[in-house]
């Protein structure tokens, strides 16, 4: 896949085998078009055309609601330990950004075990591993989580769901000795519910918490905070096994 | 290694050839311990016992000055698309966190290059390497990334400096088409520059953002957030490399 | 001054003396109406009449720029003490937003004065003291403070100018010992060339910060903070005179 | 009373007969000292001398538990239009802080109905009053505001209770249409049954909030926040009187 920008920093995504592309600014000639050309449509506007990878392709993703901004993904990865390797589990799919975004980070080594309800979502986020190239690194299972996980020995388990509280048990079991549990809401009673089962179910380390990202403005008047900013997306619980809870 | 975990949720890492702990809370005896166990020391005081992951290693780490949060470590990771097997640089060194907890992302299929100037702390940076087992994935040089960066065809650069100014057009060198330049720094005025810096290089998506990570306390009485926060570790500024600037 | 309030919660300011009022919703009957009553358009749309105070009065001021959020005049009033009473110098006075929201708080007994180089501004901002029947306790001067401030034993100074730190030491010389400067503006490099002039000026207790107002969204579901909100308005610096400088 | 600042900040206040001061950094000789002098002790260290203000008045109070911080008051104020001759319930008075700042702002044509459960509290509360010789303006009352407020028409109505939401309708009565009511409170869920509360009482503006007041650091370096912040005080929520509710 390509990406194309047009000049005002809006991204295209392209097939590498299309030909041609119809753009608001143009029409533009891909025949022969590599990573790092400067194109320009019959109407003289500029193009420029990179090879698309992991992140285009999360922005750009067929999708059914809202995906987890990276902000919160970074803060996941780093609070689970999550790299090159690891095993996770991913419950819901919704329609796969999330699973996406972690199988880029565990690579081939590792797997993303994603549990959905919908079969609509599934079906959605098959396309999407698919055509992103991780449908090896990516497991897709229809199922309920809050009945139990399959896995065992897992590295870490994300919760993108309306009631983790009737699941983080089950995490428990599908950990590894020293794994870590991630519940992701926008309720902040949500949360607070999933924080008290985490500690239930036997977890150490627990900690609430949220991540602001305040972007800054660098003009030639002086630098500022941006006036608008995203004020919420969730709320994060963390939590870790340290034992079998025997 | 373990990490020992005491009712304070104090954590001591130990070599699991180690047979024998003293603590403030007593004697822990650890033969044949092994990773789940719950121990007791000759007091009668409990510690938990898990195999030492990277976080645990990355919150330990012999060094010399004030390491990267995970909250900025997880957006440089989530806003550079860093992920398994990417080729990083990252300069400095210091005394080698960034560098292991990038490692654990790109695994061995990766490869991250750190630069350091001073000779004290690549000696240090090098022990910790090797003692987190990364020294295959770690290339730990001497050498000043203003004058230059060796390698090519780079995913990331990740600049923490205290000019970092000086260095963002070696980083554009340095970077594959579509890859990402991080500058991590406390001051507004350096972020300021470096942004500059970074438009004048020929970078494009560039953002300049801080991230804030608030606490909860989630009590039988109510929640609420925590009342001490860390109010600022550092900005961050990334760009995105295009095309080759002919 | 009436406040009519639709039920979208908009709010139109209607002269005591109007008869009739023609809404998007229909037109209402005024005659005999009083703060308290609920009333109805011909179209059967229901408005609450309420007798307009101060802070209807400083959201629907006539108006050429931007005015102070009431986070900002919080921080103001509260950082420097002003009260009932309170002789305090605005600059500059853009057309009266500031000078008319801290009149209610000086009230009769104290005194605003307010300086402007801009006599369009002046013009709408006398216009305003006045039809907010303030223009006993409001004095406006046309007038650069860079020059020099009349007044003297001042109370509190606060400036809204894109160059302050060319006028900190003439707010010195107004202030009675005790007495506070602030200054608002909205680049970090701005606020930084004030509070290095307040520190040369000679004031002491000087603190540079910014407000941050979050909102939150009470919803049957649950609670979460808004997911849009101003991320930015103004940094303010604060500086008090401790003597006379001799 | 007079304020004395040593050179690292910290603010002694003396009655204004007291002749001499025994500081850590020696004696002063207090005869014939005025605001604005710059004293020496018999050790050599200089201390300033500043008539005390409302503010230094308000930071040194004999007091039982913690206070107010500035971001909220002014944000209590701001938002509930409070100024000169407004006339405020205030409940719980606890050592009278809150009611001494409100009092600076309303001055003597208002005043401040303020409501305690505790005689201990009110007995340090009163002697705080009338040393800060604002006894005149405040009404201090025992009584239970869940059980009901006395006054009528007031402007404001401010709760710093534990259980505010059993008095939002009492509020509700004691107000003049237009008037506000205020809840500042340390738990989210006590802000949302307050709210909510509110909402059924019939007030109208409903709005909660929450204020960070973030602190920069000017140094020769850079500019940058603070790195150690207060995290949270309390959350606020708002509402106002459109109407009799009948």
């Amino acid at each position: 896949m390509l990406v194309l920008i047009d000049k005002k920093g809006r991204k295209h995504l392209v097939d590498e085998k299309i030909e041609e592309y119809h753009s608001n600014y143009g029409v533009l000639d891909l025949t022969n078009v590599k990573s790092g050309d400067v194109l320009e449509t019959h109407l003289g506007h500029k193009f420029y055309c990179v090879k698309a990878d992991l992140l285009d392709y999360y922005e750009r993703l067929p999708r059914a609601g809202s995906i987890i901004l990276k902000k919160d993904l970074g803060a996941i990865i780093a609070n689970c330990g999550i790299g090159s390797g690891s095993r996770v589990v991913d419950a819901g799919t919704g329609t796969g950004a999330t699973a996406i975004f972690l199988a880029n980070i565990v690579g081939k080594e590792g797997k993303i075990y994603t549990y959905e309800l919908r079969e609509d979502h599934i079906k959605i986020a098959r396309n999407n591993f698919e055509s992103a190239g991780l449908d090896d690194v990516v497991e897709s299972k229809l199922g309920d989580v809050r009945e139990g996980i399959e896995e065992s020995e897992i590295d870490a388990v994300i919760f993108d769901l309306p009631d983790p509280w009737l699941a983080v048990d089950k995490a428990y079991n599908a950990l590894r000795i020293g794994g870590y549990v991630a519940v992701y809401n926008p309720y902040i009673e949500q949360i607070r519910k999933a924080y008290i089962a985490m500690e239930e179910a036997g977890f150490k380390e627990l900690r609430a918490i949220e991540l602001l990202e305040r972007g800054f403005e660098i003009k030639e008047v002086g630098t500022r905070h941006r006036t608008r900013n995203i004020g919420h997306t969730a709320y994060l619980a963390f939590g870790r096994k340290y034992n079998q809870n025997i």
